[in-house]
């Protein structure tokens, strides 16, 4: 499970954190849902997001895979559901097409994209599958770019219920 | 999503509770998994169970009314995970075997059998669809009475690693 973590100050992105959970390793399916649960509330609860963006994949290798994929981001989902942070979903092709222009760029194009959008000196190669994270996280601030800057500084985030209400859009 | 909470005393089932929530209404995917896992959290909230038991989806229409399963699935069991309360899946074909001995047995062969083990006059006919989540509870005591009468009354449930460590086949 690859993240990434972005905060923006003056309408520039920073990188707080782009990191990957490591699950290879467990074999116990229901153990790896544990990880990853606990991980996302953790990430949570470290970092204060106002909001989330996942991956809305589009196909699966079969419909056994697609479940177990399906459950993974459940329960990061939950975590987000539990704080009461509104989640936004992208397709991997809007990822790529909103961060390099072109919706079939390859992962080095995304990363090179994106390490000039937060002004990395090098982005770190052994992040480079974690990359998926931060660029959802960066697709979804350059799509929510005009509805931000519409609203007024001290208009914060006010649940749930407003988020729905005000993107009936963006949740399916 | 169908659910039935059943209790246990002296080797006897007793029917707690059984319903079912309904999501129809609900357009917002995002806006069903909050209120699948609220209603979970709160189930287990009011009724304290030990275990968990879910079904285990063999094959589904497409991927992604899969990972949509997925995901519904996901969520309930972060309400599981978040309150340490160890999970176990069963396929439907292992369901019906469990309390029919016909893997192939109806709803109807089904909820009858139930009624006849909980010892209920009537079986709810409003219900019949929740029944599903009734029998896989029913199910699970059925597959782990062995276990449960090796122990000892004081031996309580001790978490979730122990759970793991003590039913490596019963996760996957």
């Amino acid at each position: 499970m690859g993240f990434g973590i972005i905060s923006i100050v003056n309408r520039k992105i920073k990188l707080l954190c782009i990191d990957e959970l490591i699950l290879k390793k467990i074999d116990s399916h229901a153990l790896k849902l544990k990880k990853i649960f606990e991980k996302t509330l953790s990430l949570i609860d470290e970092y204060k997001p106002d909001e989330l963006a996942i991956e809305e994949p589009f196909y699966g290798k079969n419909v056994q895979s697609m479940l177990k994929l399906g459950r993974a981001q459940g329960v990061a989902m939950a975590a987000g559901l539990l704080r009461e942070i509104p989640i936004t979903e992208y397709l991997p092709k809007k990822v790529k097409m909103s961060i390099t222009g072109n919706g079939n760029a390859s992962k080095e194009q995304v990363s090179g994209m994106l390490k000039t959008l937060l002004n990395l000196k090098e982005f770190p190669t052994r992040y480079l599958d974690a990359s998926d994270g931060l660029a959802l996280a960066v697709c979804h601030y350059l799509n929510s770019k005009n509805n931000l800057s519409s609203q007024t500084a001290s208009n914060s985030y006010s649940g749930w219920n407003a988020f729905v209400k005000n993107n009936p859009n963006r949740i399916k």
